[in-house]
């Protein structure tokens, strides 16, 4: 193990993020409703943490003083899985050092900030804050400073593509890049159409860029103020889902004399679907060939799972009146002036509305809402739970297991059944057609799914044993009995990188509630998930540090 | 495909079902409380029953009649297939012709008693008999007839080491044999000790009855009748779970009067844990080689996993007080005149004897209870949620996925984690030291856990979309809120071949409100579950079908 070497990549992964939080210090300024008064604390809190991250960059420069050794698989292992644990630590010193409270009177701890650290890197998007808002009309102060909220916002933008991503593209690691690379694009890789990685890096973030920049201009001219135009941008793009209201998406729609609440839905649901997408296909459709990304048997799956189960979801709800006026919504029978058929139609189509932006929401792995779909039936709630385990294209910034996974995994176990029967008949792997040449494929998937499962159940088991019921009890429904549901959907919402889940953490609840171990557990999920499980595994397996 | 030779095999069972019905019909004078004007329409019902068989063994005899050509795989598994479908539908005809009422005045449909036969066959447990007693002190006769509550018990001796197992040792089909007995010996096959298969069969099927008889001897000794001592001994050898109380095993505790309760209560125990022992380690047990046993690696993954999961369960159930009032033990205050200390030893005690028994019941797949623990802590519940997919070892009557599988599966992820950063090193897979030769293995123990995975995902999408809230909210717990995790249950207690679940299917409750389709499901999953997938999946390939 070259130390040396990921000693001064670390250094620069801390350099990154402290030069990061520079961006947010302005906000204690320009976000609208921003006072000196409250936003001191959080001002003076991202100076502290600045300073933090140089220091810890010039000390680990220096330890990785001694030049020269190239990157392995190995020192690339380690640096990816390492700056991940660095940016958690990091990336929560601004919320311990501001004192930002949580709720009124309590602050953060460290593994509270370092949750929402890692949420915001790794593009989760599961919170603690329980009160980001200035109350209207109220006189209190919002509890958490504007510089904070847009730093929270940042760590999504920064997650997005993967640090190291953009370490390639933009320090130019030169021929270490490569082997970054490969550790770090989300989804199994198939050939990259561009020869030299520097230059797909550049292109892959100049998308990325561009598209958050679109996204931030469209919802500025739908009304958003620039603030949380961006945030809410960042939180899309990535697939992370920090809004900065506690009613996420869902606040535009109770805005009706400010903002078109169903237009920035349908706009930022629009954006979720690119974020979903591979970005090598946004590639082919910004050159204009758009072809490529219509043949894509990736792609076709991925919009044909969100448009069957948008349609179940909205179906079965329909049928159990889901979206009635316990959702926020405005019932039917309330506008008096419409006619019946006029009020199936209007309840349709916002129904439509909110089933078709949650699934994609979950599917994308975003996780914002616009609806408490806790209150849904079992059959939508139990199909948003299933959809968090399928998650983006191969590619994207997206979470969760990859579309492309699920349809080889389908492929895989037919062929095993046919070969059940027919022992010596040996049939390739075929995907859109054409033989899959990597014959380590059909192993490294099965693979895959196993390890998923296993630190699933890992996950809820350690979840069920020491989370105490208390937390469902006095936070929850007041009783403990929705816990083993409750615990899978925590465990599968860090995993796959979502952020809410069923019940403790539904579309209006969060983990603010959870023991410190929880979270420290949930940590290590969302890392697991966002970095394909081996480059975190490896760091607890003591064979990986012996010099060979 | 060998039409003739599948139709020939098929007559066979069909004679063998019909056959072993005769022995049920004693039961309508030997059964104590038996009267025959309550029996009059079992035992006709019977003997309508044999007597389709036998036309059906004749039909069938009659289809298969030209003679020669072989037994290949692909016949052998359709033989397997078809004989586990015809015995469900042959082996429910009794319940059918007899009127069996499941409650007062509600006669079972042809689904309800195919699935009561596949939940005997498939060793499952599973029943939709609400009411099986004659109640004490009431005048009202018993629903269910003796004789049919003797069939009942006999389907799961008959399922117990599989139809087909039966047939090799008593049939003798030869060379045909060995292709059945790899398409019907649960668990990954190893070596075989004996060259012969036939002599293998016999040796298996000698310490089953042995088993049976010795422990319907003890029972007896201990004061059960002979009616109920071979119905349980039937139940637990095959690891059923078919009782003829209510109140299942958990019965011979409310009659301090006849039984001593724990001491029943732990025979069972005993002879559970020994079926879900391969069956050749009891052999070396019989021929006095224990050593053999202990030096197993399975065998003592298998213990060690009850040892522990039973200690936790206990442990955290003192805790939270789960083994009180409510479950029907005795509270600790309640009995006054002992000191505190044996209050608590005893209360200690007897938590253990729950514990213990109901670990003991999920984890060999038997499915008996002796607690409602369905009462219990989320810790518990989970745990016991996830013992039923690790089932017994591999060559017991046990089902779920069969220790030896875990233990793979554990070890294949291992290496595959090693693997990740020294992807040069290949280093085989070891199993007691020894590596292991079969190099298609790692690729089936991988598969096995993705067919399994996929059809639990499966089964829960169709419960909880098909089946309606109301199964909840009139038979449950007055709301439908536990859908998803009772859902959850359902399909592994049916997959693994338990029997009962938690919530809606818990210890006190059964299968009996369920959707036809959703009974059909279950069947079909008893039977993937017991057949280990491939046998039940190739039926529905038309691929299968085709002559080659």
């Amino acid at each position: 193990m070259n130390k040396a070497l990921v000693c001064r990549l670390l250094g620069l992964v801390a350099m990154l993020i402290g030069g990061s939080m520079v961006f947010s210090l302005p906000w204690a300024w320009l976000a609208p409703g921003a006072e000196w008064g409250h936003e001191r604390a959080g001002f003076f809190g991202l100076v502290g943490s600045i300073l933090v991250c140089f220091a810890v960059a010039a000390g680990l420069r220096y330890l990785g003083r001694r030049n020269g050794g190239s990157l392995f698989r190995k020192e690339a292992m380690a640096v990816v899985g390492l700056s991940w644990v660095l940016a958690t630590v990091l990336g929560g010193l601004p919320y311990v050092f501001s004192g930002t409270q949580w709720v009124e009177g309590r602050r953060m701890t460290l593994v509270d900030a370092m949750f929402e650290a890692q949420s915001g890197f790794s593009t989760t998007g599961a919170t603690v804050l329980t009160d980001l808002e200035v109350p209207d009309g109220k006189p209190r102060p919002p509890l958490v400073a504007r510089c904070i909220l847009f730093w929270r916002s940042s760590t999504h933008f920064l997650g997005g593509l993967g640090i190291i991503v953009l370490f390639v593209a933009i320090l130019g690691q030169g021929s270490a890049g490569k082997a970054l690379m490969r550790a770090e694009m989300p989804g199994p890789s198939q050939a990259t159409p561009q020869a030299r990685v520097q230059h797909t890096a550049w292109v892959l973030f100049l998308i990325y860029a561009g598209l958050n920049a679109a996204l931030t201009g469209l919802l500025w001219l739908e009304g958003v103020n620039l603030f949380d135009a961006l945030c809410h941008a960042f939180g899309t793009m990535a697939t992370g889902g920090f809004s900065t209201y506690n009613a996420s998406v869902g606040h535009f729609a109770t805005r009706p004399d400010l903002y078109d609440g169903p237009l920035i839905e349908m706009t930022i649901a629009l954006f979720m679907l690119l974020a979903g997408t591979n970005f090598m296909l946004l590639y082919c459709l910004a050159i204009l060939q758009p072809r490529k990304m219509l043949a894509d048997i990736e792609w076709r799956v991925y919009l044909g799972v969100i448009l069957v189960a948008a349609a179940m979801v909205t179906g079965f709800g329909l049928l159990t009146h889901d979206f009635g006026p316990q959702s926020g919504m405005v019932p039917p029978a309330a506008s008096g002036e419409t006619s019946d058929e006029e009020d199936d139609k209007l309840y349709v189509a916002t129904a439509t509305r909110y089933g078709l932006f949650q699934v994609v929401s979950i599917m994308t792995t975003t996780g914002f809402c616009t609806d408490d779909f806790d209150r849904w039936n079992s059959f939508g709630r139990g199909v948003l739970l299933l959809l968090m385990f399928v998650g983006g294209c191969a590619g994207s910034t997206g979470g969760g297991l990859k579309v492309i996974r699920h349809i080889l995994f389908v492929k895989i176990l037919h062929l095993e059944v046919e070969q059940a029967f027919h022992p010596t008949v040996v049939r390739p792997l075929r995907l859109a057609g054409k033989p899959v040449e990597d014959q380590e494929l059909r192993r490294t998937i099965l693979v895959y799914f196993g390890m998923i499962l296993a630190i699933f159940i890992v996950g809820w088991l350690f979840t069920i044993t020491a989370e105490p019921d208390s937390t469902w009890i006095d936070y929850g429904h007041g009783q403990a009995e929705h816990k083993l549901i409750d615990a899978a959907s925590c465990v599968a919402a860090t995993l796959n990188n979502i952020g809410p889940g069923l019940g403790v953490i539904g579309a209006t609840k969060n983990y603010a509630n959870f023991q410190w171990y929880t979270k420290l557990l949930f940590i290590w999920l969302m890392m697991i998930g966002r970095l394909e499980i081996y480059v975190i595994l490896v760091l607890f397996i003591p064979g990986f540090w012996r010099t060979q």
